[in-house]
């Protein structure tokens, strides 16, 4: 049995979902800011689960929040294939970054019921929790927890900047499972994404079929100085913590500008001091920021600048620094054959699609480290994200899900 | 009727009340963490109260919670002398700061009452509410409101940090008097205060006798960008508010190590940014700097490259800046009779003393823009305040105290 090649997918019925997730943590107009472990996120964890159960799906729960929503198969021991992303939002953020990858899987399933179709495979949609990790940093913490890069204990034991704790905050909604983490690897991973950058909206293409991503490294970095009074300490006895971090900020700003021309990208995300007030020098500061560039070896030069901006920036201002965290992202990670198959689909299907290069991160790269892992990215109105003005059309989101069906489907049968 | 010229302060009995006061709001070892209109504040200033009553003294607040506690003279309806700074710390402060130029007024008038002296004026302590400005920004606010500068309702709407507002949190420690601001000016105003600069101190000199302050302008800066993801959004489309603040900071600093030859200073002393999360751009900055040099001129060159490079900057970020607030303390501002005085005094009961430039901003700056004002300095080890690390023995106040004892009550019987 293989399924009809002509079988779509509901789009009204997908469009509907996204529309009742747009009404759980409404922020700026239009936008969302659903963050991760909150009353928000726990209202839609439930819509989810529901939706889910009323599909016949069988809901686990892992020790990190992971959400696993099973349409059994007709060989329940094979392997199963993961279709997800994240139902969690940036504090500004939009109504589909994540959302739309999540409800692809829950319209995927819907279909195949509709059909009366039974895969060889498993399939199972997953919600990742904190993939953005605008609440708990990093980000995509517990996609690295489920494929072994971070241990529970210390995932568990993150500090939101409002003082929350994860573990703590993951019991409170109810979502804290059994299942264990890292879990078992499925057969393959697929994760519908919108665009992030104005690509696909630019040429009107229908679907891109991501062919690999932007390395990039980031850094975390923490800035140690000494208060003293603003007014009479001189230039060359201050310790002002926060001009080491403005000054890093700064330097990682013009390596991205350096390289801007390659496609290269830098960017200081974030600064933080204390006191961080008028009359004092601050003691501490701590900084993130990241570079990113097409070609491997770029990247690692911009990295290797970064990193010594780091310490030239830290001894102008008189301070120590130390790299807290580092981290890699990217590369060739994606599965050479499951594109291939993308790319059959597609053909198949008559869609306009393109190869195309993931710039951001996302639970895909960390699922890459453990199973075969394909991406697909839909248009998105000049690739604006992390904005409330994020914007895409239901039939920005036709073509995608449905070369996703085909291809999971044909995988799932194998 | 004139006080005795042998007539000396009780110095023991000064530091034990240094020593009370600094059991409440101990911050990290050896400092203070006493923030304005908070329980430790009130703590402080009922134990303030309390040694005023038991002084004879009657205590009047006002509406912005300055405190005036009034020792009657033969003359009352005479402008009184003020001897004041303030009660409330830094953050991370010391011992000292503020808090000795108020207890020093209360010292002066346990000795006059010591020797049954009555003065023909009589003699306030001023206890100014949130000189330093760790909690509500600006610093000064309330001397600022005693002298006209600013509106009673702007300054009970400002809000903190924490979210509160100033006024309920005054309402709420119970000092929000009736007296009504601006303030009737007195006849003069004394205040006495650590060094701020390792003048005295590496010269062990007694006592310092302020001539003049450094010429300061400061700067509360907005700059507004768009929320986007870090990852795809190219160089040249990025609007990241964080950037033009770390900018502006990091060309400030360069402006004070152009001009510290000098002795000029800049300060980056706050940057604060929303989201200033990893994964977004961050679409709001709020900078605070500032620039100063004893030479007036030269001040005002460093303020106009400040100025140039807000705007620099902000356009190097393709973000807007807004100069929402913009101050200027400082110049030849105290009164040179009194400096005459405060001469004659130190010369007479043969203090090692010298003039001396403040470089700190002081609440004495505002009173001197309606009365006549004068301000001493006592020596503190390595001029180091705003630290933990503030340190003083007895005898740095000695002659300080001794100094404005009699240039207060000859001023007093005038």
């Amino acid at each position: 049995m293989q399924l009809n090649q002509d079988v779509r997918i509901n789009l009204d019925r997908f469009w509907s979902t996204i529309e009742a997730s747009a009404l759980i943590g409404p922020g700026r107009p239009g936008g969302m800011s659903r963050l991760t472990l909150t009353d928000e996120d726990r209202e839609m964890r439930s819509l989810f689960e529901r939706w889910c159960t009323d599909a016949g799906l069988r809901i686990v729960i892992d020790e990190v929040g992971n959400m696993f929503a099973r349409r059994e198969g007709s060989e329940p021991d094979l392997p199963p294939i993961f279709i997800g992303s994240h139902l969690d939002t940036q504090i500004n953020g939009g109504r589909f970054d994540g959302i739309a990858g999540v409800l692809a899987g829950l319209e995927i399933v819907r279909t195949l019921n509709d059909n009366g179709y039974e895969t060889r495979r498993a399939i199972v949609i997953v919600n990742w929790t904190n993939e953005e990790g605008a609440r708990f940093s990093p980000p995509m913490v517990a996609s690295g927890c489920f494929a072994g890069k971070h241990q529970v204990s210390w995932v568990h034991d993150l500090i939101a900047d409002d003082g929350a704790r994860f573990g703590d905050e993951l019991e409170r909604i109810g979502y804290r499972g059994e299942q264990r983490c890292p879990g078992t690897p499925p057969d393959a991973y697929y994760e519908l994404h919108i665009e992030q950058g104005p690509i696909l909206d630019a040429e009107h293409r229908q679907v891109g079929i991501v062919i690999s991503s932007y390395p990039s490294v980031g850094m975390r970095v923490k800035f140690s100085g000494e208060t003293a009074h603003t007014g009479p300490t001189p230039m060359d006895l201050r310790k002002n913590a926060l001009i080491a971090g403005a000054r890093w900020l700064t330097a990682v700003d013009e390596i991205g500008w350096d390289f801007s021309v390659g496609d290269g990208k830098a960017t200081g995300a974030r600064l933080a001091a204390w006191p961080n007030k008028p009359g004092i020098l601050s003691d501490y500061a701590q900084a993130i920021c990241d570079v990113r560039h097409p070609d491997p070896v770029t990247t690692r030069v911009m990295a290797e600048k970064m990193r010594r901006a780091v310490f030239e920036c830290a001894a102008i201002a008189g301070c120590k620094a130390d790299i807290e965290d580092e981290w890699f992202w990217g590369g060739d990670i994606f599965d050479h054959d499951m594109i291939d198959v993308l790319h059959t689909e597609a053909e198949r299907m008559g869609f306009d699609w393109r190869d195309i290069q993931s710039q951001a991160g996302h639970d895909a790269y960390f699922l890459a480290t453990v199973c075969p892992t394909a991406m697909i990215f839909a248009p998105c109105r000049d690739g604006i994200t992390h904005n409330n003005l994020e914007s895409c059309e239901p039939e920005d989101f036709s073509a995608g899900i449905n070369v996703l069906l085909h291809a999971a489907v044909a995988r799932a049968d194998r």
